[in-house]
Order: structure tokens, then C-alpha cells, then sequence
């Protein structure tokens, strides 16, 4: 009987699939999926940057360094795709809110076997702009993937060396301004 | 002369920048950003397969399992979100032809200290699927990271723990298929 | 005659077909489509709900009750995509202003042969928020039918009971806030 | 025990909430959200009709008749907004697949309470498309609330008699074609 | 009489009035909002393109022959927002259908005046896609325009010599193909 | 050696290819593609017009006149989808900014041989919304060719006639606000 109180209760923590069984307790049920209202903050300045790096065939890099790159220039790409990525965060995170971006920046640095990118992101806003400033990183690592794409493939079509990784934010911080 | 003619050769390569400098050589041009033309390819069954991972604090591996998740369930809001992801690459990735995705599929996994995810997308058409399988599975990892923000942050607002790495394609098939 | 310079003005009025016949009013002309101006008004909380019901067989609420859905939580694809589609509403509504949303939320409800839905959004805005409510609450009803297709259909692939209904809009407030 | 198998079976059902509790049941679990898989499917023309209506105060149907409408013709409006609304499915319903729609078309009559809208779509696919004529029609409707909301207002700002209802698929058929 | 009838058959004509006055001819209606019904049509491949021209300061020109844009190259921004469009086209021109395009193409050109842009668009698919091509060039123009803006204005925020014209479509085939 | 230093001044320029050459100047590197930071300025009221126009042939002219036009009235179509269209500048111009856009409104007038179009933008904002009025403007006059298309085609499908041109910003004004 205890195990089944406990089962039933577990069970009810998930309010998504609270019609199955009744919440014994009164806890706050979490599951079901929704949005933090945040309709009585103060918008703040707010910047947050992430990085992140993707690692690439020597060959590769090379041909970037000469300018060999069929599809063009990857950082030109990426840098753009970035910019409109972040733009587009609220569509791609459901539970994200809609911000307007007052800056959106990309830097992109060719190592020897990657490169690695970072992501800035300025809004004065009512919460943070991290996921925007990941999303803007991420979709610019994917462009160049994409962009060198006909490079990284082995004989088999495959990825044997691209990889991305290190998807980090590395500052996020926010800042009381006055409003005109 | 010899190294003036080198550099505005080089130059040159860079066709996107070709309006300062005619270049002196026939080699092909070839940083000027431009789609690969697929239109005289036929169309194959292509499958392709993505997979990465998110850490995470073990507390909040913990919430997961108990389901204590203010915003809902992680996993539910991934899936969902890595589908519709994968339907928008075209609008991600410019260089990216349309495609009709017959089959966008995540599977997430909850380890000590990470969600590892896979993610799987098919379709009959004439390029590759691998661009969208690592859209469904980035986008599906970073709205684990939106949902579960409120336990990765710090007392300063950072995230000293969470990042998202190991993004690969594991695997890229493509197979005839006799369009009926 | 009289008749006829009533038509005429009658026509007249349709200025998106006015090249046809010169109006003879000066009435003013107002079938040609436009926009509201919103610039002179002032931002102000508003908060809209909208209610609505999808009927559904027996059968069906019975297989949600059991979590016999074979693509997934019904519930959980409703309420983000809900959410989503709230963010949509200016696409979607042509003549409808882009608004940040705030807080977008619903409430899903399972009777015997219905889901009962709800949806609430908040904004600080210079115009009233009920069409994204409306949109909220339509797109998640379609969802649950989309999630429970296969259940709804008869023999012959028509869908003799789901039915949407009821979409109404319950509460619309306005309230002044200080912009800080 | 037969309870404690059977609410832990239930649980397991919910494979979204599967990390809580292993099934112990090898019943097929079905909570998690997933996409069908339509790529070993054949194309076939594929038809589908809507209807739905939105009820009306006369007085605002007396000036859709006279043409006084201040944001323009609700009609034209609905049957534009529904089109592209179609076309939108995909993005508003995550687990509808991307179609190629060959035809959307929209019907509208005015009654002396109400406007009656039907949406009819067609296209050559593996799957149906009766949620892009459900998403065409309850976006017109929803359109010409919008076009109308300044007449349907009370007072208060209330809409006391608006209420869009009746949405039903009427048809949906699939026919064999020869793909040339 | 004989004239109130012959006026009422006019309003008639224009269907999306129609619900004014009855139609008293047999005559096609003709001015309701409608998309065209492409589904028994056969694939063909299609290639279409357009050309126009932004009229830019010569000292502008200058600038981008220096590689002093603030901004950056403004053709790489052109070329991918020019792709990018036209897969938006869909999205832009209400009655367009949803097509996917295997090639979009940007040619650019700098004069001591101006830029000449070139877009080809090539697809294999029911309808022609000079839409598709006029939408990329055009976008195009319109990206150079905004990164050039700096450059562009007079010392009261106005442009008196930016000017986009000359947009045509000069070339539009279409040709059988055998499907695979 | 001199014309050494120049040339690699100028590869050095271009920052998005700088991995080729480092830059021997200290000038301030300009072509790699970035975003204007507009999070310091202050909102202010923002209107702009923009003009053009698109050539047509005299008898498809005539044919809107008369009503006579299958796919429906050119100007309703676009002025909707001038609205919409302006609402999508920050996805179609990528380093445009989102704004939030408070009125849009298209004005469209037939002459012998042309439709000429105004487009007018108004926003509360911190960067000016020119290149809104430019995007309405543009893609109304394309909606007006979709539209027109089957009579602007000659018997070989080519477009001898049609033409979109004297696209122009005619006005841009910024006018201080008090923010409530």
C-alpha cells in the first residue's frame, strides 16, 4: 500500500499526465509544460555571450585559409545565419519569450584543426538574452559545417572527424538602465 | 612583381571581394557564397542519424527524475521542439535546399549528469538529411537548456556546469527507391 | 436614376474595387484593407482569455485517460503549441501589430467526450491582446486533433463526431502600469 | 500488488514521464511525443474540406453588406489569411509533415447572424491534408473576427455574441494518380 | 430599372463584393482572392530569371571598391539574403504555391553608378518560378540598399539618389523531364 | 614594393577573408558582416515612405478596370501582403533589427500603364524604418505582377512589358517622444 501511494503520487507530480491519477499531495505539480510570466519585471540591459567550437579535418582548415571553399566564404555564412538565428529564437524555443535584439555579433577564430566562435547578444528586456546568444553560436557552427560540408565527408559519406562541442555561455549579466 | 602578382591573385580567389582586383590567374573562384545546383540529381531514400549531449548539475538530473521541472517536462518540450527544428533548417542554414522530411525522431536519454540525445530524420528527396538531423538534435538540446535554466544557474546568474557537446552524425545512408 | 446613383455610391464605397465607378459620396470609402495606426496610444497591461472544446468519441478520452496515444501526450503538443502559435498571431492575422507577449498559458480540460481549453495572455501594449489569445486557443484544439487523427476516424476516413466549438473570448482587460 | 502492477503499468505508459518509473509491462509505451513515419507511403491526390462559421451581431453583418467596414473588405481578408495559412501548417502543428499544397480555396457566405466558411485543399502527398484545410478555415474565421472586433465590442470591450463553432472536417478523400 | 439592373450585375462582377448585390449575368466572377489549381499539372523543370539595378552614389561605389563597408561586403549579404528569399517566396506572395527550389543563383555586378544584380532560380516542379527569381533579386537589391544606408543618406537622413529599378524577368523556360 | 603594401592593405580590408593576409595597416578593418548596435539610442517616433511602381500593359490595365481578373483584385492582395511583408524585414534583411512596427499602410493608384505605389512605415524605435517602407513597398508591386501574371505573359511565357521600377525613399522623419 505504501508503494502504491508512492507510485500514485509520482504519477501526479506529472500534471501533463494528471488525468490518469489523482495528486495525493498538495505539493505544486511541475510537469505540464508552460511559460514563466514575466509580464511584472523591469526591462533591463541585458548582454550575454556563449561560445563554442567546431573541430575540423586540417585539410580542411587549410582550404579555408587559401580560400578554396566551393560554397564561399564559411565565415561570411556563418556570421549572417548567426545574426538571423537569434532573431528567430522564440520559434525555436516555444517557451522562450519574443525580445528585440538591439545587437547581435559573431567572432569567429580559425585555429589549426577548428574554429571556434563566440556569440554576443545586447537587449534591454525583461529577461535574458542567453539562449538567444546560444542559438545565434550554434546555428553559426552548424553554417559552417554546412558550408564544408563536401570537405569533411569520407570516401562512405561520412563525418569521421567534424564534431561541435564546448556549447557554452560564458557571461551573462544585466544592468539597470533608465528609460527615456 | 612575382609577389604582386601572387597577392592579386589571391585576392582574386576571393570572388566575393573580386570587384577590387581582376584576377590574373583562370584558377576556379571560388569564395563567393552560392547553392550547390541538386537539379539534375535523382531522388533517394536518405536517412540520417545526429547525436550530442547536454551536461547538467546532478541536482537537476535529479528534478528530472522526481519531476520537478517548474516548466514542464524537458523531454516532451525537446522532442517537440527538435522536430519543428528540423521542418525550419531551410531557414537556418541559407545555403540549404528545401526538403520534405518524411520522419524527424529524437530519443533522449537521462544519464548522472547529462541528457544524451539522437536524433534521426528520413526523407526521399535529392541531397543529404544530415543538416536537419543536427538541427532537430541541437535545437532539442538547447531547450533542455531553456527549461531546466532555473537550476543550472548560479547565485551570479552564470552557468558554471551546463554545457553541450559531442554533436556528431553517426550516420548518413542513402538507398534507391523506386518513386511509384 | 435615384436607384442608380445609389448603386453607384454603393460600389463606390468598395474603394478596393473603386476604379470601377467613381464614388458620388463623399461618404468616407472603407472596404479597402488597412491597418489600425497605434502609434498615438499608450502601452498598457493588457491581459485576454478565450475558451473553446474539441469533441471528441468516447473511445478517445478513454485512450487519453490510459496514455494509449501512439503520438504522444496530446496535452503537452497543445499547450506548446498553443504557446507558439501565440507568438504566430501577427502572421497569421495580417492586419494584426507585432506584440511581445508576456506570459502565454492554457488550460486543458478532459470531460467525458470533450477537451475543454482555456488560453490566457498578458502584454504590455498599445493594443488589446484577444487575437492571440484566440490564436493561442484554435491552434492548440487543432493539435489535439492532429495528436488524436487516428483515433477519430471512421472505416472510411471521415471524422463523423470531431467537432471545435464554443471559441469565445471570456475576459479582456486593460490596466494602466508606469513604465519604469 | 494487482494495484501496485497496474498503476506502475500506467506510469509506464507515459513514456515522457518514463525515467520515473522502469514498465514492467511490455506494452507498447505511447505518451512520448513522436512523429509517424510516412516515408514508405505512395503518393496519392489527396482532397480535403473544412467548414466552420462565425456568429455575428446583425448589426455588423447589415455593415459587411453596406460596405462599411473600416479595416477593409473581412472577406477578402479571410480567403488571403487562410491561404497562407495552409501553407503555415506544418509550423503550427509540429507533427504535421511538410506538404507541397496545390490548391487552397475558400468559400465564404454571409447569413443574416453569421459568416459560413468552407476551406477546400488539395495536394499530392503521402499523407492527408485535412489539418491544412482545418488550420485554412479557423484562420479565415479567425481573420474576419479580427477585421470585425471594433463592431463586436460592447461597452466593456467585451464581445458578448462573437463565437466561431461548428468546425467540422465534411470530406477528405484519396485517389491514385500516376505520377508521370 | 433596366440601369439598376446592368449596375447590380457590375457589383456582381466583383464576387468579394458579392454579397451586395446578386449577380444577375453568368459572366466569371473574377475579383474574389483566388489561387490557382495546379494538381493536375505535370512537373516540368523550370528555370527562370530577373534582373534589376540599385543606382547607388559614386562615392559609395568607391567605398565597396576599397572595401570600406562598415557593415561588410555588401554582396555577400545580398547573395545569401537573396537565397534565403526566394524560399520565402511562398510566404510573400499570398497565391503563390509552395515550390522547392534546387538552384537559386546571384550575380552581381558593380558599375561606377550602381549595382546590377542577376538571380536564376531553377526547379523542377507544376508551375513556373519567375516569382521565386524576382523575389531573390529584389531582396537582394534591398539588402545592398540597407548596408549601404550609412553611405547613402544626405546630411538630413534622406536618399536622393538610391533607387532600385529595371527589375524584369528576361528569361523564363521550362522543359519535360523524365521523373526517375 | 609600394604597390605590395597597397595590395595587401586592400586584402587586409576585407576582414572576412583577413585569414589570408594580415592586414599591415591599422585602419579599422570593414568588410566583415555585422550588426549595428542600436541598444544605446533612444526610441524615437520613426515614419517613412517609399514610392515605385510597376509597369503593365495597357490591356491588362484595362482588364483591372474592368474587373476582370481570375485571380482577384490585384490592389487587396497587395496591400495585405505589403503589410505582412513589412512585419518580415528583419527575417528577409538579416542585419535589419526587429521593431515593432505601429501602422503600414499601402497606397495604390492605376494610371494608363502602371500601378504606382506608396508604402508608409510609422514605429516608436531605436533605428529608423526605412528599409520597412521599402520591403512593403516592393513586395506589394511583386504581389500586383503575381496577380497580373497571365496576362503580362506573351505567347512564348516571356514578360515583355512588365516591369517594377523608381523605387524610392521619398521620406524619413524622427520626431522625439515622451514614453508614457
Amino acid at each position: 500500500m505504501h508503494v502504491l501511494l508512492n507510485l500514485s503520487g509520482r504519477t501526479g507530480l506529472h500534471k501533463g499526465c494528471a488525468y490518469l491519477a489523482p495528486s495525493i499531495t498538495n505539493k505544486r505539480l511541475t510537469m505540464e509544460i508552460k511559460q514563466v510570466d514575466i509580464s511584472n519585471k523591469t526591462p533591463e540591459r541585458r548582454v550575454a555571450m556563449a561560445t563554442g567550437r567546431i573541430k575540423l579535418r586540417p585539410e580542411t582548415v587549410e582550404r579555408i585559409r587559401k580560400g578554396e571553399v566551393e560554397k564561399g566564404d564559411p565565415f561570411q555564412v556563418a556570421r549572417l545565419a548567426g545574426i538571423q538565428a537569434a532573431k528567430l529564437t522564440p520559434l525555436l524555443m516555444p517557451l522562450c519569450h519574443q525580445l528585440k535584439l538591439e545587437h547581435v555579433e559573431l567572432e569567429l577564430k580559425l585555429t589549426d584543426s577548428a574554429v571556434e566562435a563566440t556569440a554576443k547578444v545586447v537587449a534591454t528586456e525583461k529577461t535574458g538574452v542567453e539562449m538567444e546568444a546560444l542559438t545565434a553560436l550554434t546555428i553559426a557552427l552548424l553554417n559552417i559545417w554546412d558550408v564544408l560540408k563536401a570537405y569533411e565527408k569520407d570516401e562512405n559519406g561520412q563525418y569521421p572527424v567534424t564534431e561541435i562541442s564546448n556549447i557554452r555561455v560564458i557571461s551573462k549579466v544585466k544592468q539597470r538602465v533608465d528609460v527615456p
